[in-house]
């Protein structure tokens, strides 16, 4: 019921403020006897840190993930694993001005409307700062998925305001400072984001995720729903305005000859449909796309309102990440994980008994 | 937990097949002192129902609501409210072969995997005959929402197919068989439909639903989000693709100096955000749109296998509804219904005792 | 979230008032497969039912179940399966007075208080009339507890006032009008009963439940503890005072070395503990017991007030049942049976992999 | 869902085994605007501590809570408060042998059973430890109902072993260390204590906890009972067996007569019913009692087997706490505070709006 829980049979529950003594979260529900070590989450830490490259924000944090419970010589146990960063870079002071202040495209005028008071360092709870302990809880998802059945989770930017990739090689993405599919767009994007930053603007994004080998079946009819439950895990993420499963928006223009997914004993035709049908996966790829707004924080004034209700004008000074979109991978990742989890533990206690039906079709053909 | 439940403070379950012998629901928490009638339901149940024009698929149920519980001498008592509909028009036999066959683009594959045994008839429950209940639990969450709160919800239709609306004339959506905006068009989209239907084939459609005069401070921060609510509200209709909240996927390539939505003490002074900020509720309209895909059962012959594994062909005969979102217009509504109504109740929970915070922004003011 | 939803993974909701058209639930999570039919709701229901004996109250309802869901040719789909019963014996003028005064020992001065309005007609929701639907949806865990795991569930009265059991056969609980386990006391508790009916009052009881086979490993810890949710479950029933686990309140004066249940190879050498430890099931039976209140619906009159405040006399006329204790059986042996269906699943989601683990220990082995 | 989480609009999650690196709680759902400060959280850690008198055990923690979050200059702002204790007390190598022997009253065997791995240090997760976490997050509730509806919790021992108290003065319990009624009776009490403890051996306890100011109408029907939700949560506590509401099984020998509570303008005449009608407050004071069972981990040797399933004995050595329920005083008040306030929150989202209804009769008037 708490709204900083999310998940039904894995749920994480996750607590900070931007600039208080620590972020954490406590993972409930992880089945015992999986490997686990705070070495773990270095990796996906790193990809989601600001101070990736010199295109999103200076801010630089160790990060240093502390298991406090749940892990017993090196094994879950199946008790909640709790999980602790301690804030170091918190400096209070530059934000001094926010407290007044109502930040355009921010939190800052909902938070007050709602409580009647806020932790205005850093944005406090609504800062993107709590996202790093999703990344931590998304690490146990995803290494739990491949242990147990293979599925693997990778994300990837396919679209920087009107940039498009003009290819896909999935040997791109890591090595690329935008976790972009395509080798050869890079110097042109770092261009686009250099005259970006110089402007003192920010640009939109968008993010797509694909899980492959999902077994058919996983997900819940009507109200908890595959494709609902990934919806309501990306649009929870900080800046996210839309979330498409498959072709999204496009089936809108499409005909139902062209959208259904036709089926042969060798496999589906097609994937519109983004490996969910009824709410339950197909066994194709589960293909997810979000819409990342433009950064609010930027160089340039824009007009606001302060709490005496007088008109002023905020500036962010410092940190500026040009395109919130692009760190917001590993983010997106980590939800598509955790929602898998979730559904993979729900299937198991309604369907474990489920004899194996056939026929199962094979993933995507492409005839 | 349940996944035929949805809302926490306000619940409704929803239970039945489409040629079950009914379909209901249970709309628990609603508070006391509501006054309600049966016949209330009747006018959104008509608006959402098939049949409403040559353009919308032709079984007509009567569809009358029987209020079992919750309501006594026309007044909410606090008590769950139980509703039920008798499925009078079940014609088992027109769907005999589906029971070995998988349709493309439906939910019969995920179901059998899932399952391992469904209920063919009609669909079963993955039949949008589900969204009835969803409808009429929608008309309490809109009464509530209106006598308590002043607030309302209107949804439209934004697109079908490649058209979209030539202007914004309220008064038309109501009065036009495609809940259409802009009355001058509806020639144009009957000929359009009429050419669709006989091609045998069919469209996707995009569905805009507008909640006006929530109150600021609606919604939860993080995983309780007002839109990550309405994502997975709305992503758990039948044949929804997409969600955007505000601009939605436009925000890609936005700069944000344009898509900050700047506030002046007379008011905000552009709605980019679609009303929510931080996954809380800013005063301004919530505007919510959906991507629908096209019908699946067509009567363009589809490929296709059996239970047996082997190939065949799939033909939808007899009804055949050319653009299934057209009718999800009250859903949608219902949906968003819903999800308002719950978060009043979880928000007066937590934060009844906040007092009246200065300044409060008025709505949108265009400059 | 919902108060009138059980479970979290089985889940049951069930609505409607004593007098009003229907009663029913809806009940969510059962794994399809499981055979089931109208017919087998009878049994229970019967055991149940008002009117069984001459020492139970004369009310007697037909009690026909309907399924309205979730069944397909005779097995459960995995779709929620609703139950409905009409109410045929609403004879409203019977309880006209009710409206106006608050009768000692019921809900209608609690219910006026929280929602300011109530449905008067026999005792509207608050009436035991609810438990009905508890006892239908029982059936449904007990057949599947029975089939999957081979667990049975059987309660009995063990206590009627100041008269024991002085022995203990469990042949003689269903053929005794009191499911009372030994045989050669029933013409004294029938002159009991019949005295105790003459004086227009009404007497308290103890009932019993034990769940057989239940496997080691089922229960949750801390919050989500097997004892901690059948204490909730049971106490959720109407009458009911208090709950014990094993010895219960027989420990209190008990010394360490009395209660622990010590363990051999061969098995344990007693239950005190009542087949529970740590909130998760040892593998002994699951024992509970209960304590139900005297019938507060009594021919004695009572002081009370009315809506005016003023001071009046509340008799009880008609139907009178000096100890609702006993036909509490069934209810109770379906609130544990629910509760177990409910951990089951929950067990395999989490634990489901968990390689079987040796030594597993037999049941009690008295030296 | 989650088995560490409790509470539905105040629900708190807690983590930490006893002798990992840490224990915690994140509460979530405290209205904002309530001052709190660590330092606030002492006096009910000490109440609850091992090592308050030489009667209970000699582990002596510095329990000092850090608040890592939802605090902002000393009043809570509406976001999860996450609180912190530091293990300095973990003495690892006491408990080598636990890891292979199932100590007898303890819950080694069934977490082995459930999960095929556990952490053997004091007892991991199911520990007492655990409970220091609710205490924590009891003061919170305490606070919260005292400042916002001047409700007060307050517990006692009413029974050890055999002695019952035989008198009632409210000022001896907080300055007894047995949390005991009557001052008079502490030096029969504690050569009772010293001469159980010189025998190796241990004891049950009753504790009775009582909140006084409840309102009328908290609480809700069916399966969502305040004592319903008190009984959870009791049991819930590390050793009970049982739960009383009222009179609890006092009345299984009471006639209706004398149980029901008559009604007068003046008020109830008697409180048999323990505060609570149909699952909702009556105004009257909510009494609670629970059974502790004696301390397991005794000096007496005791029959157990070990993992490979071989018959040995379990002896506790150093620390032996000889009534585990009398610590347990600060722990069940904590537990009922929470319920009370998720109660008080629940209500005012559904009920908040019901006029004030007349007549609100007083506690209790004894003639």
């Amino acid at each position: 019921m708490s709204s900083n829980t999310f998940g039904k049979l894995l749920s994480v529950t996750t607590f900070g403020e931007s600039h208080g003594p620590a972020i954490g979260c406590v993972v409930d529900g992880c089945p015992p006897g999986l490997p686990l070590e705070a070495s773990e989450f270095r990796a996906d830490l790193e990809r989601r840190a600001t101070g990736r490259s010199r295109h999103t924000s200076q801010r630089r944090e160790a990060d240093d993930i502390e298991i406090l419970s749940g892990v017993y010589e090196g094994v879950t146990t199946g008790t909640p694993i709790a999980l602790l960063i301690r804030n170091t870079d918190a400096r209070s002071k530059d934000y001094g001005n926010i407290l007044d202040t109502f930040r355009p495209g921010h939190a800052d005028y909902t938070y007050w409307q709602k409580y009647g008071v806020r932790d205005p360092r850093g944005g406090g709870r609504s800062s993107a700062r709590e996202t790093t302990m999703r990344v931590a809880a998304g690490v146990i998802a995803k290494k739990w998925l491949a242990h147990r059945y293979g599925v693997t989770v990778q994300g990837h930017v396919s679209q920087v305001g009107e940039v498009t990739p003009r290819g896909f090689e999935p040997a791109a993405i890591e090595t690329s400072p935008f976790f972009w599919p395509f080798a050869e767009q890079i110097p042109e994007l770092e261009a686009y984001m250099d005259a970006l930053r110089k402007s003192g603007d920010s640009v939109g994004a968008r993010v797509t995720v694909v899980a492959d080998g999902v077994p058919p079946g996983w997900g819940e009819p009507i109200y908890g729903k595959l494709d609902g439950e990934i919806a309501a895990a990306m649009m929870s993420i900080n800046a996210v305005k839309g979330v498409e499963i498959g072709d999204g928006f496009d089936a809108v223009a499409q005909r139902g000859t062209q959208h259904r997914d036709e089926m042969t004993a060798q496999g589906f035709l097609s994937n519109h449909a983004g490996g969910i049908l009824g709410g339950i996966a197909t066994g194709q790829p589960v293909v997810v796309s979000m819409a990342f707004k433009p950064t609010s924080s930027i160089l340039v004034p824009g007009r606001s309102v302060d709490r005496a209700g007088h008109a002023t004008e905020v500036v962010t000074k410092g940190r500026h990440d040009p395109c919130v979109g692009i760190r917001a991978v590993p983010i997106a990742e980590a939800m598509l994980a955790l929602v898998l989890m979730d559904q993979a533990l729900r299937h198991r206690a309604q369907c474990g008994d489920v004899a194996a039906v056939a026929p199962r079709i094979p993933g995507t053909v492409q005839e």
